[in-house]
């Protein structure tokens, strides 16, 4: 399997990627970058990454990632939540989307490559399982670019006036197409091999010319990648997590690039988008609430720590608000346990269970915020006030520093926490994360949507007909 | 396996019960009380209640109530939450406690009977697979007494003014012992076979006279139950759940009852008691969270079809209720599924994982009035002002009532729905619901307690604990 | 002023009042109605209740109601919000409503007319204002019926299918106008002296025979009031509020009514009546946050009185509750106190702040349900298994109940506490109120489009681009 | 009256200011520290900020800052809520504390000046009312250091292994004493003329060196103030409104600073030291809604604009979270409002009602974070994920980002909002002001306390009880 330094030394390979308004030109030598690149290559060091390889898979391989392995029943999903638990622990309680998001599209597209080639009498299945042993046999790291620019959210893709606004095919040629729009908040675009890009929405037959799903090299020509400001590196000296381990995302724009037949999953059958759409949200949503869980630690750890070292461990509302971080942490993992065992078969691939995958989305979209809460009232008010890095470490500051934070354990020792408290709970950080814990992995809209759709309502309608059936006065 | 008939045939067997001030000679012909007694012989009529007995179990039936099946594996313990929901379906989407309830009291005395054993040297095992053995035979019913009536909740039990304010040992004698005290809210007692006893609290060794299990048949002498008033069938009129099904409490005392010392199953070691009360309560709470999610398709399937013969199930606020209808059930459910998936093994028994079970039943706690108001608001406060059923069967007023009743559907199709959404949302069904999800199956505080104790929170201080020493600067 | 007698005795005129399936001969000597009846004579019985006329209102009488009074500046309306308030704790926390819905329409009316009459060239002022006066001349009881049958929800009034759904004009004669519908849950309407019609939405150019308001003597010929059932009353023996104090509600129906044009007050002006409609529902939920304060003291008293006896008012999970409690108690009374200081004046007529008053009912509408939870988490699951008065008052039983009842205070003590709190939290008054509380005054979802109307939103938006103006780079 | 021009030259005095590990000599050309105190300076700007003085009073001057007048009924109350609020708009949103919490304190102090006078026969109101009329004479700007540095929350003030974690009496002198300690987040300290000193909560008599209140200018020698990093200025290249306004916060150090009599307000009368603390408590909560209002048309302001500009504005979701924000800022505001209109009279000054006050806190406490999480969602992801600055000014990007940015309205006018959008919800600012809307004007504990010890409990008692006293049976 691919050892880190391969990984690594691939990024030099001529991908256009700008970052504060310059083109960056080594991404392993940048000062910010790098650690994107660095976070994303802890996966090579994952202990137990691989996984024997089953004949069904039909790879060569005696041995791939086990993020490549096709789900076939619970106990695969189980190993997946396990690994993507594991693997964010590993990378201190950040998401490593390195093999995660792709292997989430790679599921669903051959679930609807499956349906459409039914469906259309088309090859899509061949193209697919064909990158599918590619991306495993190389042990590459994929982006997925799904979300468009959008434009008026009041309209549809066809009804924009600039007609970029979704990624759409803008030539058709012999060997294959070129594609022109943007994605928004590709996740780790820029330190990926590949970027696999699928639709945002359903799509109706005037949008067909916006139904399509592909995959590129990172350095494909014409793909511009704009990095966000990493303000949580470069904007709070005293951060701790953030100089180890952050993911980056990009505004990810397709100048009418090229990409050939066999690596073009999706082209204008507009009644599958919204199939892949969701399939990929369902897979994608089971991979949130896996590393959710996860990430879930930085918080309840960091507030059991600040509360021990304030001294109010024992009081009642301390008591209360762990007990919510406990349950924000557990339930996001209650939701991926019980959505691994109760998978629905599609394709003979076992897809984690929508309505559990969904609900622990929804719980944590509407309670992240409830645990900022928690650790910023346990923590206190010092983490928004905290001298700086700089006075900690300046000679005529430091003595009053220590002394005066001191609480139940010595300044030296608590400053060392606070500081990590400051960074998930009164820094930009804090702003990141709110935002990802509500837009990431689908708006809310779209998991009550899903909700709606997949949940059992007809037991229930059932039920009391039943009742009512059996009523005689 | 035992029929319906024989059950509600024994229990015409002298016990005492006493009903809005009056004793019941005979339960079957009490017009209120029998339907509580016909809610329970419903067991006996679930189609494969049974269960191929495996050896382990040392029965020589054939056959027993996969309710008394003792839990070994994941599978077990998805087959018995399958149970309690398909059984709770059965019956209304009221919960059948007949056999659930005892056994979860059986498989928790198994555990601590093994622990006890071990550390005191007892003989308690046998006992406890004596009585297993003996209910599952006879294919019994089990109500379990556990609340004790505590008097001032500030004072621990051997610091009541009166003693007798926690079921406790009165007289030890030769062949057993005489116990004295009251339980509250004993589901089902009056209607069951048997009681089994259990401590409500961890106790002290000042304590230790408190600190005792044991069952006994409900026709014992010196046990006298006094059921609540059933003010859910005879106060409303309009009901039509409750005269199908519903369950009976009893206050439930005990005026110095003999207990033989086989069955006696925890006699003053009070250091086992709070563990006894706890392993209960996590299988309990995994019934609960079972039944619960089976009686939340009452809201959801009502409150749907209110919302649809009220013509507005196409509105955002109507469809964001049932999400979180939705949302309620499936929590539910979910917490089960996941808590059957990660169970714990003590003495060989897979209990159901604490953590999860707990979370269901806090978010069921805490979410339970929430769902009261979304079957509110999409029903229409004609809930509470609907005419009674006197005024529909009334000839003069009949077709007013019809004819303004009506909305989407006819005035005669929408009452019957309304007549069972005014007995949801707006009847004392109401207020009982209520004080159930809140008390029923241990309090809110209690279930802070548990998963205070039971999270991993070692894991989350590590986690950050790792990331302050990777820090160097 | 009127005295109470004169108020009774006036209820025997012939109205036509349906209960349970019957006829009512006679409201005084009915055993649940007269409750009702002696629940609106109260008012009568209000020390200081009367207030000197002001020569504005031109009325020759000293001294009238003070609920008649017009409010014209913030003391008015203090004084107002305080009558309500201290008239309902007059009534044991049950709001009266005899003058106060009456009052809050008779206002709006007033306002509207003015509107009107200038818009169209019409004269309901003086109708308004002679019906104003005649009211508190003879010191009348009134009812308002708004809401509609309605019919199905998703079409306007001139779509149903039948077209009575809404109350509307059948014939045009000339002396006056018949109508013909059907209004919902008219509170206090059978023990009202007369009832006050008004459109319940607005209204459209189709509409426009459905854009009616007049007043009636509650025994006009066809004028049908069927009661909704009093379970509270009648289905749970324990109670003790509601044999004190409670409101009825009808249905109302107008089987033709013959209305003469001095007590009409609109006529198919469809554009005055959604103007109607929220005049009338701000002064409403004034009078809705002033009465819903007061009657949060039974909560906030019973959780209190609980925890107390319970002996558990120093634990800190308790004093949560109580604050949640408080806030509600306090928080509808900050509503009532903010939207009298910051009134509109709308043709002289002070109207309470809507803003103010609408967030005042929204949080009631929100927290209501949380406001049970509190009591019933302080009180204990015993709310719900008490046993029967029946049970309390036999002889074979009493000791038992009385002994085992016991807490921190005697078991005869806390059993009358434990009385109100199951009352409360647990029995058919307890949904009664939910419903009340969500459905009252108004729907939640009207309340929101009354903020989105009425908030100062420009403010926001001001502020905001201001800021952007000033950014330079 | 004071203008902008004196105190800004003032600022150059000589005090002892840190910041990021510099001491800072001249702030004013600090280029971070400038814009505290230029917001600092917006005060002498408000246009009407004087007022007449009235005699009582006691000063030669015509006219005095309308927050130097001793509130003496409602209308100086809501004049003064009206004061806050205006003012904060004019500094875009952003509290201006310079004499807000200053004449918070100094009303604090006149209260319990003159009860411990009467008490102690003490001479406190002298020295309070010349300190009064020396800032009012002078229009000075003031900082309020209250909160210790507390070391173990978990003991008291003698009971710390550090006896300076709380600011005492480190030697009494002749003409004045000596103090040491440091209080934590001092509000614009280090622009600010002088600095009132008060205790942080209720003392006991071995507290008594801990009990004590004085005040110094901000150059007096042994002071040393930190300055908080400003994260939200220097790490958000995007900001637009911090870099207009924000307030600093400093680590106090009194490192034996020396106070004359005439300037100690409160010396070891330790029983008056909770009093002090609570009626401040109360004065600046009341200055915390008022403030807060006018902050939240900032959320209210973007939200609109972003929904708007995304084009989603009609959206049933968007519409809820609206109300969500208006809810947010009016109750904020009629708590303000309510408050100032049911004052407490003590000593002859008003204090704003403090159950209205603490409802209005707690409100804000706890739901903040909901308004981000409202912000957050109507603004979208992309507020994370925005290229920088830098970007949108760079040649080769402009042109790419302003096209897939634009949506509704052009990319150009997006991004200004967008950048608002970010500053807000996605920040360093985000977490700062959510850290500030949890701590600031005291922990939410604290609210809770006070409204258990305020609020009209005995009411609702006494109205149960009534009740009780009714019931026959």
């Amino acid at each position: 399997m691919r050892i880190k330094d391969n990984y690594l030394r691939s990024l030099s390979d001529g991908r256009e990627v700008y970052y504060r308004g310059k083109k960056v030109d080594s991404i392993i030598d940048h000062p910010v970058l790098k650690v994107a690149a660095l976070h994303a290559a802890k996966l090579y060091d994952v202990a137990d990454r691989g996984h024997s390889n089953n004949k069904k898979e039909k790879m060569a391989e005696p041995e791939i990632s086990t993020y490549f392995l096709t789900p076939r029943n619970p106990s695969d999903l189980m190993r997946r939540h396990e690994l993507i638990y594991s693997t964010t622990k590993f990378c201190n309680g950040v998401f490593n989307i390195s093999q995660a998001i792709g292997s989430d599209a790679l599921f669903a597209l051959s679930i609807v490559a499956k349906q459409t080639d039914r469906k259309y009498n088309s090859k899509y299945s061949v193209a697919v399982d064909d990158y599918h042993r590619f991306i495993a046999r190389k042990d590459l790291t994929l982006a997925v670019a799904q979300t468009d620019a959008k434009g008026d959210r009041g309209k549809r893709p066809y009804e924009q006036n600039d007609p970029d606004m979704y990624v759409h095919v803008s030539e058709t040629q012999e060997d294959g197409i070129l594609v022109r729009g943007a994605k928004a908040h590709t996740t780790q675009a820029a330190v990926s091999d590949e970027i696999i890009v699928i639709p945002t929405r359903a799509m109706t037959p005037s949008d067909a010319n916006y139904s399509i799903a592909f995959a590129v090299p990172t350095n494909t020509k014409g793909l511009k990648m704009i990095v966000r400001p990493i303000d949580e590196l470069e904007g709070n000296s005293s951060n701790v997590l953030s100089r180890l381990d952050y993911e980056l995302e990009t505004l990810t724009i397709f100048d009418d690039v090229f990409v050939p037949w066999e690596r073009v999953f999706l082209f204008k059958q507009y009644e599958m988008a919204g199939e892949l759409a969701v399939n990929f949200a369902t897979f994608h949503r089971f991979t949130a609430v896996s590393y959710r869980s996860a990430t879930a630690n930085l918080f309840l750890g960091t507030a059991v720590s600040m509360a021990k070292q304030n001294g109010i461990l024992e009081s009642a509302h301390v008591k209360d608000k762990l007990v919510d971080l406990i349950m924000y942490k557990e339930l996001m993992r209650m939701s991926a346990v019980a959505a691994a065992n109760s998978p629905l078969m599609r394709e003979e691939i076992a897809v984690p269970n929508p309505v559990y995958t969904n609900i622990g989305k929804l719980y944590s979209n509407r309670s992240f915020s409830h645990i900022l809460d928690a650790l910023v009232d346990l923590s206190g008010g010092i983490i928004s006030t905290l001298p700086s890095l700089e006075d900690q470490n300046d000679a005529s500051e430091r003595s009053y520093i220590t002394k005066y934070l001191g609480a139940a354990t010595s300044g030296n020792e608590r400053i060392k926490m606070l500081r990590l408290a400051k960074e998930l709970g009164a820094s930009s950080l804090t702003g990141y994360l709110l935002t990802l814990m509500i837009h990431a992995e689908g708006s809310i809209e779209a998991s009550k949507l899903a909700l709606l759709k997949d949940a059992n309502i007809a037991e229930a309608e059932s039920l009391v007909n039943d009742i009512i059936s059996q009523t005689t006065n």
